[in-house]
C-alpha cells in the first residue's frame, strides 16, 4: 500500500476532510507535551475531528520513546474504548510518529493512524515510509514494525516555533535526498535560506514535496529494506557512529547534524573509491562546515568510531563495515564495503575539509 | 505472502531442510516449560538446526501470555545477539507461537520466524493464518500483529502427548472448517475417532492437513480480516461469551469447547434464520453433547451471555449482535445480526439438545 501524502499548511481542513473519507471514526490525537502547548491549539481551532477527539499525552525527548510509554499508549487506547475502526492522529516530531505509529499498528492488531509531523525532521524522515519503532535494550529503534499510515499530512507552518538547530537537523536529511535524486535538486537547497525566522514557509513547502517524494519513491519500491531503500542510508554509516561516540561522551548532537558530518565522509569515500565528483564534494562539505560546524574529531577516536560502524544495525557483519556511497548525484551503490586503513583515510581527509 | 505450510512428522529433518533454504542464519528456539520436557530433546535429537540453537523459555498457559512475557523474549533475542537474519523457532501451543510470533515479528522491525505446534488446536489455529498477539489491560490478543511465519510445520507426532481434552479443544476447530467448507469433509471427521491413546496419527495428519487448507485458503484471500476471513468466527460469537461466562464464575473451560458449544448456537440460529439442514444440525449437536458434554446454562445467565457477545471484539456495534451463520455447509454468512429475543430463543433450543 503506498502511504497518502498530504502537502499543505491548511492542516485541520485536511485532517477533517480525511476524517470523513474514513466513514468519520472516533479520533484520539498523540501529542507530547511541546505539540500539546503549541500545536493543538492551533488545530483544534482548524479542526472539528481534533475539538471532537480524546487526546493522549506522551513525554517529550528520544529518552521516552520506550516501552512504557508504549503500554501507556496501549492502555490509554484501550480503557477509551478505541477500536479497529478508530484513528489515531499523531501530532510532532520522530518520537510521537515512531511512537504512535508502532502503538497503532499493534492495537488490536493495528488501527487507522494519520502523521502530522510538526519538525522538519519528521516531516523529511520519521513521518513517511513506514517506520515506526521504539527504542529498548539501550539500542534505538529496536522494537518495531514496518507499518505505513494511512496518510501523512505534512506541512511547514509548525516549523516557525522550532529552534534554529532543529530546522538545520531536518534540512540534512532534504540535502541527502538531493544526492540521491538530481543536482537542479540540490540547487535549489544549496540556495535556500533555512535561516530563522526569515525563511519562506511555502517556498519550505515546495522544497519538502519534492524531497518527500524521492523517499517515497525509493521506498515504494523497496518497503521491508531488503534492497535500494539502504541507499536512504547514505551519511548514516558514519552518521550513526559520530551520534553514538558524542552519546558516549554525554554531548549528544542533533541526529541531522550527525548525518551531514556522516554525508561529508560517505563523499570522500565515494570520491576516493567510485570517482564522485570533488567539485560537488567540496561545495557539500563548505556548505556543512558553514551550517552545522565541523564536529571535532581526533585520530585516537578512529577505532571507537569504526567500533560503533561495525554494529551499526544495518551493517550485515561485524567483520566489515559497509557503505552506501555514490557514483555521481542520483547514482547510489549499497553495501559498499570499504577497508578499515581507507576509512582513517576518509576521516583525515574529513577532518581536513572541517579545518580541524 | 502465502506461508509455506509443511505436513510432516519428520519435524526435524524439515527444520534443517527449511533453515538451511534460508542461508544457515542462526536459530533461537522459544519453548515454553512442557515443550523445553517433552518436545525439545526430540527435536534436538534430530535436528542439528535445533541442537545448534539458542533456546528461550517462556511460562506457559494463556495467562502468561503478556506483555512482561513479550518483553522478555525481546530481551533475550537483543541481549543473544539476534539479527533480522535470525530465524526465531516457536515450538509450543498457541501462547507460544502468539507470543514468539509476535515478538519475531517487532523486533528489529521483523526477523525471520517459523511455527512449530505441538497442540492439535495450536496446528489447526493458532500457528496458521499469521494473527499474533499478546493479552493487556485483561482483554485477550488486544495488542499484536498481522504477521505470517516463514513456515509453519504442521505434525501429528507430538500430540501423543496431549491429554483427552486438549485434543478435543482442537478438534472442534477442525469440525468446524467442515462446516466452512463439505459435507465429506465433515463426514470423515465425525466417522474418525480422537480418542486417546488410540487414534490414528498419520490419518489425523491427513485430517489435519485438508482442514488447514480451508482456514489457509480463507486466510489468503483477506488477510486483515475484512471480509470473508470473518467466516472463520463461525461459533465464536457464543463460544466467547461462554468462555468469558465460565472464566468469571472462576471455572474456565477450554477454548474448543466453547467453540463447540458456540457452534451449536450458531447452528440453530442458522436453522431458524436461513434454513441450515436439521439433520445436520441433529448430528453435530449429537457430537458435541457426546464428546464434549453439556456447558450447563441457565436462563438467568442469558443477559449476561448477551453482553459479553456485544462487547465481543469482532462485533461491530454494542448496539446489536452479529452472527456468522450458514445457509447450508459450506455457505457462510458473515455479520449476520440476530434480535435478542431469537437469541435467546436459540439459547433455549441449546439447553434442549444438550438435555439441559
Amino acid at each position: 500500500m503506498e502511504q497518502k501524502l498530504i502537502y499543505t499548511n491548511r492542516v485541520g481542513e485536511a485532517l477533517d476532510s480525511l476524517v470523513d473519507s474514513f466513514g468519520t471514526p472516533e479520533v484520539y490525537v498523540l501529542c507530547d507535551v511541546n505539540t500539546k502547548s503549541f500545536v493543538l491549539p492551533v488545530l483544534t481551532a482548524q479542526s472539528t475531528a481534533v475539538a471532537d477527539a480524546k487526546v493522549i499525552i506522551t513525554r517529550s525527548g528520544d529518552a521516552n520513546k520506550n516501552i512504557e510509554a508504549l503500554a501507556s499508549l496501549w492502555k490509554s487506547l484501550s480503557d477509551l474504548g478505541a477500536t479497529r475502526q478508530s484513528v489515531l492522529v499523531n501530532v510532532g516530531g520522530g518520537v510521537v510518529t515512531d511512537l504512535g505509529g508502532f502503538g497503532a499498528a499493534t492495537f488490536k492488531r493495528g488501527m487507522h493512524f494519520i502523521n502530522v509531523p510538526t519538525t522538519l525532521l519528521g516531516a523529511v524522515d520519521a513521518a513517511v515510509g513506514g517506520k515506526t519503532s521504539v527504542n529498548f535494550n539501550g539500542l534505538k529503534n529496536e522494537i518495531g514494525a514496518f507499518a505505513d499510515a494511512d496518510a501523512v499530512i505534512i506541512s511547514s507552518c509548525f516549523f516557525n516555533t522550532l529552534p534554529q538547530q532543529q530546522l538545520l537537523s531536518g534540512y540534512a536529511e532534504m540535502i541527502k535526498h538531493a544526492l540521491l535524486q538530481d543536482k537542479a535538486m540540490l540547487d535549489r537547497l544549496l540556495g535556500y535560506s533555512v535561516v530563522y525566522p526569515q525563511f519562506d514557509s511555502e517556498a519550505l513547502l515546495r522544497l519538502l514535496e519534492e524531497s518527500v517524494a524521492v523517499k517515497q519513491n525509493i521506498v515504494t519500491q523497496d518497503h521491508g529494506e531488503r534492497g535500494i531503500r539502504r541507499a536512504l542510508n547514505l551519511g548514516h554509516t558514519a552518521g550513526h557512529a559520530i551520534e553514538s561516540l558524542a552519546m558516549k561522551y554525554q554531548s549528544p548532537v542533533p541526529h541531522g547534524y550527525a548525518v551531514a558530518w556522516g554525508m561529508v565522509v560517505s563523499l570522500v569515500l565515494s570520491h576516493m573509491e567510485l570517482g564522485f565528483p570533488s567539485d560537488i564534494l567540496h561545495r557539500i562539505a563548505d556548505y556543512v562546515l558553514k551550517n552545522y560546524g565541523p564536529y571535532d574529531l581526533t585520530c585516537k577516536e578512529y577505532p571507537e568510531l569504526m567500533d560503533f560502524m561495525r554494529h551499526d544495525k544495518k551493517n550485515a557483519s561485524p567483520d566489515s563495515i559497509a557503505f552506501t556511497l555514490l557514483e555521481d548525484i542520483g547514482k547510489p551503490i549499497c553495501g559498499y564495503v570499504v577497508a578499515p586503513d581507507k576509512i582513517e583515510a576518509a576521516l583525515d581527509i574529513y577532518r581536513d575539509l572541517m579545518h580541524i
